[in-house]
């Protein structure tokens, strides 16, 4: 439907990112060759059995050859040892860009050794799920999802353009953002709750009182939620939190903050102040069901039984 | 399959959980009469018009009567009065069962007023879905759930297996336990997953800097999950929280100790560290997956994409 957009696109990181946007691509048409690269030999044999490139480059500086466009999808931390890996390699008048889930930092990064004649345009699929690796890609990933872009000094506006028209034959729709703005934005969507989900399951691995049998037993209380999201990658979690410090630390802290208050009122047998704090979470969970942003659970309820 | 159990059964409190019940006895003919009762008027309104139940009593009184079994399902913090006002009525020789998330506290209260004649084995069906109200019941939301059991004094092995019948003919698997033991794992396999949610969901919907539209948006990103566990009923909530308070209290300090370490590892860069702590949480995933816990998630992927 799209048709072609690039003639060659380079994906140097193959992990469940990477190889999703090369079985997007190759689903979609969207360019007529995909080289993939990998920093690590047993990924790029894998990548190579799984198949999902045209061509699994054996150097970062083979794979971006000649491409008009090169992604790479590393791990928030690695992404500016990558971009040094390739850059004196990237063609004239091509376009890099990256996924990361931390923006300020990877601009920063990336600024040091790219050179003058690539554009570049920062990017955030706001897709994923727990698993991870070459064998977790797959086509549809960023299918109904968001991905933001945040233009930088880098960024021309044809480079910001092509990039769109990827997301968007992607599946995605694309919003453009202030990296800062990205990154505080994330921060309470994303990247705290993902923190939470890790510390409660580390709580729970703790209790001297409770087997972790017993744990996963009864996890359909709620606990398995935050189990699921508690399973995501350590390496790429580990750089985001390193990576987006300040704004991570602000929003824990007020999150510290407001959780005290919670466990005041309960110490206090404060009932009212308590009902009035659960109803208000009502409105935002109606609307992202409204905004189809919760398509496992279209009727607002069955499926991830759970509570009480 | 399992056949009729009881002649009739009084089921007070026609909320998700009761009605589910209701449902479930129906469905499978495991009792010859169903009747109904609530408090609201118009919950008895609405269930009469539903039609889960033979017949919904207009009094407890006549709810009650000549029930073999009464299923009291209502708030933690309404049990108390809910058996003051069926005490007297209660068949001799009959037994009172209820589903309570907290059982140490509710069973103190039962047994203030619970006549002698009666035994009491108190319950909890760790199933539920995040809807409430006499609409949001089904036949199957036991199926494959546990129900855990906490006989206390006033139960009779009769009667614990009588109840043991009834979950197991609903599709639960049923446990028994000491009350105090229940309320610790409960507080952290449900109780402190359903505060934590709540209190993200209100610290995003305080933020400043970014709009609500923004969260729902980007909810994606691992905050739905929260979401979806933070839109549970209010008040069933505000009495868990105060009818469990010493173990809710003794769990909360843990976790907010052990999220104050992760706070320190961020600020001070030890990435090593939070890499460890963050590969510990797969096993236990893992865990839940093998044990059948996550039904909507059977291949530990694709079907509740977030992240990143």
């Amino acid at each position: 439907m799209t048709g072609r957009l690039f003639d060659r696109i380079a994906i140097v990181g193959l992990g469940l990112i990477g190889s999703s946007i090369a079985h997007g691509v190759k689903a979609r048409g969207l360019a007529a060759t995909v080289v993939g690269y990998d920093a690590s030999a047993d990924v790029r044999a894998r990548a190579a059995e799984l198949g999902f490139c045209d061509h699994i480059a054996d150097t970062p500086e083979a794979a971006v050859k000649d491409a008009e466009l090169v992604v790479v999808a590393v791990p928030v931390g690695a992404t500016g040892e990558a971009v040094a890996a390739i850059a004196r390699h990237l063609a004239k008048g091509s376009i890099l860009t990256e996924v990361g889930s931390v923006k300020t930092a990877v601009i920063r990064q990336v600024a040091e050794t790219l050179p003058d004649h690539v554009a570049f345009v920062p990017g955030h699929p706001v897709a994923g799920t727990e698993r991870s690796g070459p064998e977790a890609g797959f086509a549809d990933l960023f299918e109904g999802r968001w991905c933001v872009l945040t233009p930088c000094e880098r960024s021309t506006d044809e480079a910001i353009e092509k990039v769109t028209r990827l997301w968007t034959a992607l599946g995605s729709q694309v919003e453009t953002m202030e990296p800062e703005h990205h990154d505080i934005v994330l921060a309470i969507t994303s990247h705290i709750p993902h923190l939470i989900a890790y510390n409660i399951v580390g709580t729970a691995a703790d209790l001297e009182e409770v087997t972790q049998s017993e744990v996963i037993k009864f996890s359909a209380g709620g606990f398995r939620d935050f189990t699921r999201i508690a399973a995501s990658d350590p390496v790429m979690w580990r750089d985001v939190f390193l990576n987006n410090k300040e704004a991570v630390l602000e929003v824990l802290g007020r999150f510290s903050e407001d959780l005290a208050a919670l466990q005041r009122m309960i110490r206090w047998d404060d009932g009212q102040a308590l009902q009035d704090h659960f109803s208000r979470t009502r409105a935002i969970r109606r609307g992202i069901i409204d905004a189809g942003q919760d398509t496992a659970d279209p009727d607002f309820g069955r499926p991830h039984g759970h509570d009480d």
